[in-house]
C-alpha cells in the first residue's frame, strides 16, 4: 500500500473515504441533509464509537431520546451502544462528518505515539 | 461514561478533542497555520495511521520527501511510518483538521457494524 493517498471531495450529499483513501483504522463520511431532511432511521454499533464533527448548517441529533443541537463548529462523540438519529433544521442543510473507529482501540496518541 | 459528549469549538490556533470528548478510538485536532507558517518539525508515527480533511485555505504537506499540494475539500491518509511535515500557503492560511487512529484497527464499519 502507497505511504499515503489524497482525494478531494466535491459537494455530494454522501462520500465514503474507507475505500478511496484505503483506511484501515477508520470509516469517515461527509454527508448533507437537506433543510428539513432526517437520516431516514435510527441506528446504534456493535463495536464503533462515532464522532462527528458540523461543518455547516445547523440541525439536532437524537441521542436515547434526548434531542441535541447541532450548529456549525460542533464536535460529538456517541458511545456504540446510544441509539441515533440526525436531523437537518427545518430552515437549513446540514453538512457533517462522521468518524467510525472502534472504540477502545487507541493506545498512544500524539507525543506518545510520535516519532520526531 | 456518558453515552455521548458534545463540544463547540471557536476559532482557535489548536484544538485537542481526545480529553474534551472522551475519546476512546481516536484523537482528533484542529489545527490552524497562518500564512507562510509551518509545523516547526517532521514527524513520524509509531502504530497511528493519520487522516487530514483540509476545512479551509490551502498549504502543502511533504511526505517521505514528496510535495503534496493541498486545498479546501481534500483529504489524506498517511502512513504511520511516513515522514510528514505541514505548511500553509505563502498567501493563504490553512485549517485542517488530524484524525489520529490505530493502524489496522478498523474491524466492520456501516453495514456490518450498525444495528437498524
Amino acid at each position: 500500500m502507497k505511504n499515503f493517498e489524497k482525494v478531494s471531495i466535491a459537494n455530494e450529499a454522501r462520500v465514503e473515504l474507507h475505500d478511496k483513501l484505503n483506511l484501515t483504522g477508520a470509516e469517515i463520511s461527509i454527508n448533507e441533509l437537506p433543510a428539513g431532511a432526517s437520516v431516514p432511521f435510527v441506528h446504534s454499533h456493535k463495536k464503533n464509537e462515532e464522532i462527528y464533527a458540523v461543518l455547516e448548517g445547523a440541525g439536532s441529533a437524537v441521542i436515547d431520546g434526548e434531542t441535541v443541537q447541532l450548529k456549525a463548529g460542533d464536535w460529538l462523540r456517541i458511545a456504540p451502544a446510544a441509539k441515533r438519529q440526525f436531523f437537518a433544521s427545518e430552515k437549513t442543510a446540514i453538512k457533517y462528518i462522521c468518524i467510525q473507529v472502534k472504540a477502545g482501540s487507541l493506545e498512544g496518541y500524539t507525543m506518545t505515539d510520535a516519532i520526531v
